[in-house]
């Protein structure tokens, strides 16, 4: 029914459902399992914080990437301990609704889960906002849970 | 995984979509598979339509009824037609998002499948905006196709 199951996570308790229900979904239907987690490019955080300038974006860069990684590493370790061995990790910048939709494409994704709300403080995710905007934009079904 | 799933119909694309995933995980799952049409009352269509008087509004609710009939009845033979045996067939009327989040819970439904987009037109759906209510109200995942 599906081949490759699509769960962004962004470490919210939302993000956490739709993990779970994925690695059910995944173990159901034997598909890959692909793990993201998506940060905003200091720029395009600063676009929104015009009034807050950072001694150093690139390392502000690099502080926000390693956070993604142990988010979306921690997802995987979570799916391995809950015998979905199909499950990879990936880390992307970019605003996170057409960030998800443009992976989920490239990828061949036929399967979105995802939470229906998660951060909406730090990461400037807001994901109430986000998977209606990724129901909309994606070609493939979407599951909010 | 899932015990209860709803898919709501309207005759649309969109819904026969909805419905044939719906038919997968019905099968893949085992659960129940409920299809519901969601008709306006003449009352909640004539408050849109305050210009146009009907001269036999409880006719044209009548007429509604049979017409949702119709459309959830060729969704449940579309159902049995692929070896999907548990499905029931349910007409409401009402306001369509509030009234499938409603029936989801009467019926401890645990998936919602429904289309992106149904018909925008005679029955007063938008479905695209109904899909996103739905997703926000639904205390169950809901599954946009």
């Amino acid at each position: 029914m599906f081949e490759r199951i699509l769960v962004p996570v962004d470490g919210s308790q939302g993000a956490l459902k739709a993990l779970k229900l994925a690695v059910e979904m995944q173990k159901t239907t034997d598909a890959e399992l692909l793990i993201l987690t998506v940060y905003r490019h200091h720029s395009l955080r600063e676009k929104s914080m015009s009034m807050v300038r950072a001694s150093d974006p690139s390392n502000m860069d690099d502080v926000l990437r390693e956070h993604s990684k142990e988010i979306a590493e921690h997802a995987k370790q979570y799916a391995l301990e809950h015998e979905s061995p199909r499950a990879r990790a990936f880390v992307k910048a970019g605003q996170p609704a057409r960030t998800i939709v443009k992976f989920a494409k490239d990828k061949d994704a036929d399967l979105i889960v995802l939470g229906s709300r998660g951060l909406g403080d730090l990461e400037g995710y807001l994901l109430g906002s986000v998977s209606h905007k990724v129901t909309s934009l994606a070609d493939c079904p979407v599951m909010v849970v």
